[in-house]
């Protein structure tokens, strides 16, 4: 067996851990007895124990520097140089440094969930000040490009080779106009009522709509299922199973309706990817791609690309709710009282409020950038913890145009930053911001798409995302699959043409 | 740390490694979607693989030895003596021998399957005669103790220090009376009408029916959950996590009502089990009891006499009938033409038939007698394959009184033989002869249980069993167990005197 052979075979074995892993997470959020708690517990952490081992053994270091040393053609070369990504990165970092960011995350997050329902940010401070010490202690053991700053190394985890400066380059473009945009819709005369979005919607006649929807994009319910929990989420399991979950509000149906497609989004990305498919290796032989970076996702901004073009781009059209409309009537019957026109318009409807998760389409990058701002200046040094709150509602006045009346509405409201996840919340906006160019030149390439979707056919779609995107695995950098995909660096113009073109219409401005 | 201490803690991981491999196989018969099947077998393969290597492991070995030369209490040293027991027990087959056995039973299941679809049991004749051979081997390399035979070490594999000999000097008398019996009530002119459990039961009643007995029962629903699957089963995942499954026939509800109880039974085991205590280690220090033999359980004769004991002793009685007859014909709008004393009779229907999962609390054991005798001689070598079908019929009417029409109805209706499970079925008898023997004495320890009962109230059967039984893990033997409790070894006429007396006055003889 060559060493590119045994070094997919050794991924392999750690990606089937790593499944193991991630079906004890979605039984303990989905079916597990409250009373299984503390046992699972032990079960996940044998099996991350297991992994970490595994993950940065010199068995493992010893086969890529071996792969390296191989000719390889570009394929192989992507899948070895994105082994090598991933083991540099695990074993750069001190073990004792892993333990403490856990440990102190654990607690930290405990002292948010308290900090936040009492209101208090200064019983928060100091958990945040170890917090955001310790990333830079992390940051510092990643290291970063030169001309770059310890940001990088954070944001690197999840939207690799991505940095602050470029992020900003395209954020603050974004945000003036974005900010612009929101202002001009609050002013307009005619905005939407929040009448057709209201009604009653049983939970069971949710779930039936929600199937239907999923059947109809092409998530594949043989390789997947949807289940409710708490707080939504995709799993991409292992090969053919991909497993999404959904929450219900009778009174508010567009929440399980748009979660449902948006983990879609997540999930047919991950059924799209190479997962249960071969590549050759070099000598011609058929290697499994399971288990190595040529089956995986690129990046968080690329993985929220997928699901956020499948809620917005697709289920806040208006050929999607020429197709859903009879449908979203028959189940609920009061929706009936509403025309199609009024139930597209109360979808789309911008209203700036204080929570992310509860945001809209035209303000959500906003609370983003706010989120970006901040983070890279407590990394940096340049903002004090105690200059958080002040700094938070000064910015959101001038983003959002609204005085935040407690820190829970503001700092406080989210819990990342409390167990560590810096460099996190900007790849939400860049998820929209790649789904924005990659929408511009799909419609370029497919012309008539809307028509096919008025008629509930989004095939050509998907296809195109499985050719073009999931194909790929992390063959390509983030930036670079943009670049191939759309001809061109991201940037802000396609998601501000997108918004500024459906809202404003939506306004009738 | 203790040697006894890090033998415990050994075993743990191991345990930990075990109840994530239950998770596996839960969620496979539960909610795993189709295509993830290929990915579930290459999960489940490495699980096996990691445990058969923790549990052969030198390094095992050396622990257990180590404890054997320590100063242990009697608590201790039968922990060790059970480590010991189930680590000599791997390390005695040889790798090859195990793969073999796999690899050929699962191509003999599957020409068991065709086989029985298609009455064909020439097709599956050599594929249960390499079984019979391979398990032949698998004994001896057991070995099995002196005036043993070949079957011993089989049947030790199930029922630890169980002998051929000391079944049959059960069986032999049970049988005999147990055929005089049913031969006597199918005799009786006033078989009770089987109208009352033919109704019309829907499906969520039944389970809203189910959930409220396990509630009034005390299985632990805060540690456990009830799902839907095929094939019935409870798996007792880990600490405070039990997992019960039934099936629902519309026309039917005894099925899934006394299939819910029976692995209530085995869940309440389960949940029982010391898995979430302590245990005093040789310096007196507090040593987690979960992956120690001293919470795990004795053999599957005892498992089954708490599910039988549940399903039958409690559920097919008369006071279970006087609490529950109101709540199901709340449940089942029909069931309110029958009156009390009808459902309790038609829940009793003795009626000799074919297939042994089928069959009523009267016959179940001649169907599985038969099986002893036969499996005992194929492996003694005393039966040929060949001769198979002709014994099996020849015996079943003496037994049962039927003649068997074909093979599929006859000796190739049940898996177990085609995968090697030789010395199995016995168990189930051996269950309902050790729950008839305990609830003789329950009985008279407990006074006045059928009033409490007929209440609803069964928290002194549980208590007793949690005390009696389900405390000491592998402390004793079955055997041993049976003594301490009962006072008398295990016998077979607390078994006929708990049926002779409830079925004879149902048939009003």
């Amino acid at each position: 067996m060559s060493k590119y052979a045994e070094l997919c075979a050794y991924g392999r074995r750690g990606a089937t851990l790593k499944s193991i892993a991630s079906l004890l997470g979605w039984d303990q959020e989905t079916y597990m007895p409250r009373g299984g708690g503390d046992a699972r517990a032990e079960q996940m952490a044998l099996m991350a124990g297991m992994m970490h081992e595994r993950g940065t053994s010199r068995e493992l270091g010893d086969l890529i520097s071996a792969c390296e040393g191989e000719s390889l053609n570009d394929q192989q070369s992507a899948c070895v140089r994105e082994f090598r990504r991933d083991y540099d990165k695990r074993t750069k970092l001190p073990q004792s440094l892993v333990e403490e960011l856990a440990r102190t995350g654990s607690k930290a997050q405990d002292a948010w969930k308290d900090a936040r329902k009492n209101n208090d940010f200064k019983a928060f401070a100091p958990w945040l000040t170890k917090m955001v010490d310790l990333s830079r202690q992390k940051a510092e053991a990643y290291g970063f490009k030169p001309g770059g700053e310890l940001y990088d190394a954070l944001l690197d985890e999840y939207e690799p080779n991505a940095t602050a400066k470029e992020v900003e380059g395209v954020f603050t473009p974004l945000g003036e106009k974005l900010s612009a945009l929101v202002k001009e819709l609050k002013d307009s005369g005619d905005a939407p009522s929040d009448g057709p979005i209201t009604i009653h919607a049983p939970e069971d006649r949710q779930h039936a709509l929600g199937l239907h929807v999923l059947r109809a994009i092409g998530f594949d319910l043989n390789a997947g299922r949807l289940d409710i929990t708490t707080h939504p989420f995709c799993e991409g399991l292992a090969p053919g199973d991909t497993r999404l979950t959904t929450r219900y509000d009778g009174k508010y149906f567009p929440g399980a309706l748009y979660g449902t497609m948006h983990e879609a989004g997540h999930g047919m990305y991950e059924q799209g990817l190479p997962k249960g498919g071969t590549h050759d290796g070099p000598g011609g032989e058929a290697i499994p791609s399971f288990g190595t970076p040529l089956a995986d996702d690129i990046s968080l901004g690329i993985h929220e690309s997928q699901s956020r073009m499948w809620e917005n781009m697709v289920g806040r059209s208006r050929p999607f709710w020429s197709w859903i409309y009879k449908e979203a009537c028959d189940q609920f019957a009061e929706l009936g009282k509403f025309d199609q026109e009024e139930v597209y318009r109360a979808v789309n409807i911008v209203r700036p409020s204080y929570i992310r998760v509860e945001a809209d389409e035209g303000t959500y990058n906003l609370h983003v950038m706010l989120r970006f701002g901040i983070e890279r200046a407590m990394i940096a040094g340049d903002l004090s913890i105690a200059d958080l709150p002040g700094a938070w509602n000064e910015r959101f006045k001038k983003l959002l145009g609204l005085d935040v009346p407690d820190d829970t509405n503001g700092c406080l409201q989210d819990v990342h930053w409390s167990f560590g996840l810096f460099g996190y919340f900007p790849t939400y906006t860049l998820g929209n911001l790649y789904a924005a160019q990659f929408w511009q030149t799909i419609n370029k390439e497919l012309p008539g798409l809307e028509s096919d979707f008025a008629k509930g056919d989004f095939g050509r779609l998907k296809t195109w995302l499985n050719e073009n995107i999931h194909a790929h695995g992390r063959r390509y950098s983030a930036g670079e699959l943009c670049e191939k995909v759309t001809g061109k660096p991201l940037a802000s113009q396609p998601l501000m043409d997108y918004l500024g073109g459906k809202l404003r219409e939506v306004y009738k401005l």
